[in-house]
């Protein structure tokens, strides 16, 4: 019914039709159904998907729309699946009867969760995702502006009440995960750039020294560094090869010789990294 | 076995120990485990849960470790639960043999895709958070700086390839939801505080007047927005409740009058918040 579905994403019309259509569905945000969905769908490497977002569908004209958006797709030969994160039954009937593959998200896990229990479930919808606790979104709103007031080293304020400073060398990694810590954690993130004028001194940059506790060190491959300093200045002195091993060099050194932890950021994206210096800096509760 | 879970949480030692362990136990950062793990728990609002977030746990060594934990946990009398996304079976087997209820939120899943897909799950652990793409990486670092550049009206260079611009009065969280859009989903988001200044013209202000069609406002309730502010400056007129009242009528006006979509913040978390600037403005594939 389906064809042949085991094709790379292309941007042929052609190829796109022999491309699975992956639809997360949600009563919410649909970023549970997105990131879960995803994740199962990074097991399946060899196969294409156009993927569709679909949040707020909490009602059952909601979700009949979808099942136009997925009949069409079926029809352009997308053999469309569905990942859903929806409580309420009547809505993933209407989703179930349009045919496509269907992944329930949450339903099975809630039975199970209620045998664990011996309870049922509450019927109140997207409770997860509400703002709930005024102090937490208090806690989020100080770390964001708590990370753009450090960003970069420009204020050295306030340093004592840091979770953490990142320091290393320029494009390293540090502003987005100084900002995926605080947005997602609401954890006081500091960065600090170590430039060429930290090096004569084998201590911490001064700024930064008398929180060596705090401190957390970057640091990348030359050729990775190279390739995204080139990105910001092609062919400069700056983003050479040369210079990218030198100043790499020195800041493995200088994490050493301070007992300063650090990573390697060049294979890792924001959120495995923001994982690790948590568990290394025992942010976690 | 595990004493009477429906306690809330509590402070003191005796109502802690009748209250259930969650354990988000991942082979990758634990992201995926901790979001639909506390989506789940979200449904039992009656049960407390101390949630432990355990990230990396890929050899049947560190599983025993987190085992060790777990029967800890249980002596306590905290009756653990543990949601995994771990890939591995053996893993997940050593897992098992804790005793403790299992969530097991990839597997079933990954055999209905296995099923749906007509062929096996590849045996590649954490794909799906690498850093893959070198361009998706620098897409996001563009757009965490791009909205640090932007934050707060206070640049209007480049404006023309912003995605969104939030505009809005203080603190009605235009700083969190621009953070959230640029790192989560690498989006150009520039945001412009709205003040006393702008609201003697009917029109948008001045920086953004080009920029209206890529324009959303932000309000929310005048209580809400004196309690926020209200923790940046206690009792000050800016946190006045007729201050808050007047500003957030005049931008609600200004939002009718240029036909710049709105939304109430008060209720909503800013991944919420983001979810509808999204679909609003059409910036979802």
């Amino acid at each position: 019914m389906f064809g042949d579905a085991r094709t790379q994403v292309s941007s042929s019309v052609d190829a796109q039709a022999r491309v699975r259509a992956a639809y997360f569905v949600s009563d919410s945000t649909g970023i549970t159904a997105e990131t879960l969905g995803s994740a199962l769908l990074a097991n399946f490497p060899g196969i294409g998907f156009q993927r569709h977002t679909i949040p707020f569908v909490d009602t059952v004209a909601g979700a009949q729309n979808v099942v136009g958006d997925i009949h069409a797709a079926a029809e352009r030969g997308a053999a469309p699946m569905i990942f859903a994160t929806v409580k309420s039954a009547e809505i993933l009937d209407v989703l179930r009867k349009s045919g496509a593959v269907i992944i329930d998200l949450l339903g099975g896990h809630l039975t199970e969760l209620e045998d664990a229990l011996g309870t049922t479930a509450s019927e109140q919808l997207g409770q997860f995702h509400g703002l709930g606790d005024i102090e937490h979104y208090f806690a989020r709103m100080r770390a964001v502006e708590y990370a753009i007031e450090h960003d970069d080293g420009q204020s050295g304020r306030a340093l004592d009440i840091a979770d953490v400073i990142l320091i290393a060398p320029s494009r390293c990694g540090k502003t987005p995960t100084t900002m995926y810590l605080a947005l997602q954690y609401g954890l006081l993130v500091a960065n600090y750039p170590l430039t060429d004028d930290d090096f004569p001194s084998d201590g911490l940059p001064s700024t930064v020294a008398k929180y060596g506790a705090k401190c957390f060190g970057l640091t990348t491959t030359p050729l990775r560094l190279s390739q995204v300093r080139h990105e910001r200045r092609p062919d400069s002195t700056y983003s050479s090869l040369a210079q990218c091993t030198r100043e790499l060099r020195r800041a493995e050194d200088l994490y050493r010789r301070n007992r300063v932890p650090f990573l390697n950021s060049s294979t890792k994206s924001v959120e495995e990294m923001s994982a690790v210096i948590m568990q290394s800096m025992h942010l976690r509760s």
